[in-house]
């Protein structure tokens, strides 16, 4: 990791660069593979899905006794993990429900919010050598609470047509109503076009890969809408004198692990702690198994020794990092300070993991300095709040005049008429 | 407007359509700008401005005096009604605050979430002959009470390179910190990118040409969030044989004003309601200044006849409006089946134009089927919910050892390992 000493302002811009993204490169072949889907259909999808995953199928959908065979599979101490990760995310995310209050801006003039789920939702889950069934449950547990009626899954198959056991029984837990054999690009137009088999759907989750992620971009500018832009993931701890360098450093390597565009940042007050976690990096370094993925992505990271507990704060929302976790002695007041993080982890025992996992809050952030501008998934996600309007007699004579004269200032006579009818009437 | 009595469920979806946009062939013209803008900033902007406006500008920025001017040229009258608008856009978007609670879900282990002001927000109001200077209260009045710290609008100003008075006092009186001369593409990139004297911002909102929506979608692929992806203004009418026929006329006629691309749909059960509406929409018409765009939209709009009420609640769900309007009896229940659409007038004297001023609900909303995906403009739209959490002791060993197992199944060691370096540190 390098190491920045004591840097001066203008140098934050600089540590705070992530590895740039351009995946304007991939638009054609995503752009080929989504119209493709979007003329044929299933028959396409099962094309793709041969030529990428080398799997032959003759069906799209999972079913029921797919699902079946699958809790067989997963071995029960795994199955009680994921329920008990189950009920922290419902309970946080249930927690989350807006109640509306009916508003009277004047006398007769009544308004309104209600919050009312998107009516079909689709998630993506990527496959490769590691299943991320943790994120059926961050994707799928909210759009279940929001009241979502249609909340389909696609997820790429292995070689032998099936999907990752553990990603199916998640998705059971959780509630999805349909799971498609689909990866890549191929899912992400089934899903913003409809096929035979898959749903159209109004919004799509999860991560992917750069495809993935370009697929999205283009679908969003039509006919979807997404959860959030993406990019590689990221943590930044702030750490103090008081902190514990074994645990800092664990928590810099599981954030590193993720893959060598993964960026960790650590800003500290105390040279001595820096030195410290440096050499707890090299020793835990050691026993990973995915130790040069995280060689590399520690590559591209940095220590940054700063003055104060102030600096540290003021670089962190500048960096405005994905996960940060804050592991000094008045953590509490540096949290009332956060202006941007996806998620913020505090004290000692808050690891990202727990997270990530099992505590109850959602994993699918805003990365890439997307913090300043997006919030991470959470139940207002699978919501939109509709705005009601009620007007009496008394409420037409409150604001009549003002919306008479405003529209005919913006010289909308239309909009003006469409009030005078109502006051004459009610003059009358 | 075309009559369609009593079509099938397979013709909903033509019913449905709305005129395609394609906003691809403006790409070129518009990265060129935009580029443009970001290499040579203020320079750019001003080119720009004398290219595309007419306006020879020395300085972007509108100063204090210009805004005392405004607030002399603007009648104490037209100023009333923007304070009365104001008061109730203020009202309504500050009984939005979110209060987040503390949820334990397990013991020790804490998770809320905080709702926190985007730092930078920028505004967009088109110039031209309207000066929407109602847009400058509902896109700033929310920003304001949300805790903004730096609110930048950006309109474009006319040949005397002077801004609207109307939405300079709309500014002032909402809160907007900064005000610049700059219409267009040149406008967006500067809020994107930032210039010499425009700050750059982290999300940009409001209403624009096609141009305008073009540079939006382009810089929200990288560099800052954007409101909502846009399209033409369109409104809905529900309509039984209770309705007032010149009301909803007035409406229908109120939205057809906006634009040649404006859509208008009326939905009733009752024919001879349909016939009413529609020798009123004829006789109101020939009243209109903007007479010839009117027609022109209303060309490409639609009544159509239903059996039920529960028909016209699908058939409008189906549509997902901007704007839905029901004047029903019973337009109670018929709002609890409301599934898609921005913002709904309930009863005979909610009119449309009540909320696009007054009434206190915004009149920024998804239009082009997006109220299926996207809510409108609210306070949320200007917050960011940062999740948070604290483990204790008894925390790490409530869900230690659930995490331990899913990072271990997700072949994520790392994650595990930032998990097993507490759970041995507190069973020592």
């Amino acid at each position: 990791m390098n190491i920045i000493k004591y840097p001066k302002q203008e140098e934050w811009a600089e540590i705070c660069q992530r590895p740039h993204l351009d995946i304007t490169q991939l638009q054609a072949t995503v752009n080929t593979v989504l119209s493709d889907v979007r003329t044929r259909g299933d028959e396409a999808v099962k094309e793709y899905e041969e030529r990428f995953d080398h799997a032959v199928l003759t069906s799209l959908a999972v079913t029921e006794a797919e699902i079946d065979e699958a809790e067989r599979l997963v071995s029960e101490e795994l199955k009680a993990a994921i329920v008990l990760a189950h009920e922290n995310i419902h309970q946080f995310h249930a927690a989350q429900k807006f109640e509306g209050h009916k508003i009277q801006t004047r006398e007769g003039v009544t308004c309104w919010q209600k919050s009312v789920a998107i009516e079909k939702v689709g998630l993506y889950i990527p496959g490769g050598t590691a299943p991320l069934f943790s994120t059926v449950l961050m994707l799928a547990t909210p759009a279940k609470i929001a009241g979502c009626r249609e909340i389909v899954l696609c997820t790429p198959p292995n070689r032998e047509g099936k999907v990752n056991p553990a990603i199916l029984v998640a998705a059971r837990v959780a509630g999805v109503s349909k799971i498609f054999k689909a990866g890549g690009v191929q899912a992400i137009g089934a899903m913003a076009y409809g096929t035979q088999s898959v749903p159209k759907v109004f919004k799509i989750f999860g991560p992917g890969n750069q495809y993935v992620m370009a697929a999205k971009q283009q679908v969003s500018l039509g006919e979807v809408a997404i959860d959030m832009p993406a990019g590689p993931s990221e943590v930044c701890v702030l750490a103090d004198e008081t902190a514990n360098p074994t645990f800092v450093a664990a928590d810099l390597l599981s954030q590193a692990e993720h893959g060598i565009d993964s960026q960790v940042l650590l800003i500290s007050t105390s040279e001595d702690m820096m030195q410290q976690v440096q050499a707890e990096v090299e020793r835990q370094l050691n026993l990973l198994p995915r130790k040069e993925i995280t060689q590399k992505a520690l590559e591209n990271s940095r220590m940054v020794l700063v003055a104060s507990a102030d600096e540290m704060m003021a670089l962190s929302n500048a960096y405005a990092p994905e996960h940060l976790i804050i592991q000094t002695k008045n953590y509490d007041e540096m949290a009332a300070q956060v202006v941007n993080a996806g998620s913020v982890f505090l004290g000692q025992y808050a690891c990202e993991s727990a997270g990530d996992y099992a505590s109850g809050t959602n994993h699918t952030l805003p990365t890439h300095g997307y913090a300043t501008a997006y919030s991470g998934v959470n139940l207002d996600s699978y919501c939109r709040k509709i705005t009601f309007q009620h007007l009496s007699e008394e409420g037409v004579r409150q604001i009549g005049h003002a919306v008479e004269l405003m529209a005919g200032a913006e010289q909308l006579d239309a909009h003006k008429n469409a009030m005078s009818v109502r006051l004459n009437a009610i003059e009358k």
